[in-house]
């Protein structure tokens, strides 16, 4: 099983306007709500992919956090996430004309009761799991080393980690050694410092996570192991919603680290494989309009297109 | 008492933005949720003034008709709303740098049921109401003659009404002869045609309200009954926010209906009292930051200091 942590859970609210117009009203034609937050959207991905069990945790609160569950349990995810005193967020993006402005609420501020209650509930859904993916920001009250803490945990009954966040809760969570972080370019820069991306990756590796895999858009994905570099570019260019894509990302890796696909988890890692997977999947999710969607048609024809450079680079 | 309907009540949301940047992604540094819609802005500010007795009334579904709900108790508004199935709309006001986008949600679908029951609530509280004030949009689902049906109830049960709406539901709610229509200078031109503003106010009268009271902006107020045509402008230039102003002159003409202010019931309505009244609460809520809300020390200074133009016009 898959186990996804959505700490920040959200409700996403999609409003479709004619145009923007700051300082004027405007009537929504149309309003889309959906469970959101980056591990619901991983949850999301790999329900529509199918292949593997997976289940959605984290913390959700208040009249959004009923909301969540509910359209989680309409989606067919499961989930089962623990329930906590205040409100979780609400994000709301507006859509005019293909273009998407977004606004993000802070979210609930987390009591230490419902940090341990939570922690406990995770523990005992690792018994459950092979691997864990930890991903988005941590709510007020929540620790800041919460991942690090949840990594320590998973490790400690053998489920695989991919760590997906951002500034400190990224920082203190490699400490902990998860197998995998994926940090964007920017997310990168801000934990390693300016520089070449491919350094700057190898820069995490000392004390830290097994792999650091780079999503950086357009550019495509870069892996970085202690055995090597591998990179890997988008299948064509593409317009649509990059929303998301970086969770199609993150939903590939766990798969990988649970041996679905692209091979059986007694094999070594096949990063050009892998990378040539995520990057199928994250174009697929670019395709799809809304982020948690992908297009499994564009997935699979990706697949075949996608050409992975792999100059394994002696360090 | 004054009993205010609101068919469309709202959630309103507030996010705070430094910046508005369309095609942004922006974090609120604050949010606010508090109940609304015109009916319920005019409750608030009824109950602020802390006069008269009044009961807030209308529709309430779903999530944000249970948070409304809860809202209005949390602030001391007393409230019965009628449950429906749909889920009450939200608007959602983007905050920055002193200026507010709006996104409006159009509202739940409400059922022939519904809209019946809704009836009979409506009966059973003018028992007890002296003046009802029917504001704003219908959601969809109600029939648009509504306030017109409500018109109709509340004079057969001895209750005076105003009514302050738009396009149809404003143009056959007029029919059924509310004591006070209450339409803002576009509502005025959309039911009336264009042309000067106490031509088209006058032009209501044939067959419909005993008055009709025209809000302006920062033009002030223009009151059209057989008996004459009065004017008040703002007692001063003013920046703020608009938006709940006209729900303050609503508020005003309906206390001025219950006798209330400025005036004993029994005497003949006041014209140049009322709308001096009515600007000098419009321009407090003018200064109040949110909808609802009015600025009860300025409201007492503006009251000294408002001039009523009142040349009392033969027809």
């Amino acid at each position: 099983m898959i186990l996804t942590v959505t700490l920040n859970a959200a409700l996403d609210v999609t409003y479709e306007v004619a145009e923007l117009v700051p300082g004027g009203t405007h009537r929504a034609s149309a309003v889309h709500e959906r469970a959101g937050g980056k591990g619901v959207n991983v949850a999301r991905v790999l329900t529509a992919l199918g292949r593997d069990r997976v289940l959605a945790t984290g913390l959700a609160g208040g009249p959004a956090g009923a909301e969540i569950t509910r359209e989680l349990a309409a989606a067919g995810i499961p989930a089962r996430f623990a329930p906590i005193a205040g409100d979780s967020r609400r994000t709301v993006t507006i859509v005019a004309s293909g273009d998407a402005t977004v606004f993000n609420e802070p979210g609930p501020v987390v009591t230490d009761g419902e940090w341990h209650g939570f922690r406990e509930r995770f523990r005992a859904l690792c018994g459950e799991a092979e691997v864990a993916v930890l991903s988005g920001s941590l709510p007020p009250g929540v620790p800041r080393d919460a991942y690090a803490q949840l990594t320590t945990d998973a490790r400690a009954r053998g489920v695989r980690v991919l760590l997906d966040a951002d500034g400190e809760a990224l920082r203190l969570g490699l400490a902990a050694r998860p197998d995998v972080a994926k940090p964007n370019a920017a997310e990168l820069a801000r934990v390693a410092g300016p520089g070449p991306v491919a350094e700057a990756a190898r820069s995490l590796l000392a004390n830290g996570p097994g792999a650091v895999v780079v999503s950086r858009g357009a550019d495509g994905l870069l892996a970085v192991t202690s055995a090597g570099t591998w990179s890997v570019r988008p299948p064509r260019p593409l317009s649509g919603n990059p929303t998301g894509a970086g969770d199609a990302v993150a939903a590939a890796l766990a798969r990988a680290l649970r041996g679905t696909a692209p091979l059986d988890r007694a094999a070594p890692v096949d990063w050009p494989a892998v990378l040539a997977d995520a990057a199928a999947l994250s174009a697929a999710a670019v395709l799809a309009p809304v982020a948690g969607d992908v297009d499994l048609a564009a997935y699979r024809t990706f697949l075949q297109e996608i050409s992975c450079h792999s100059p394994r680079q002696p360090r």
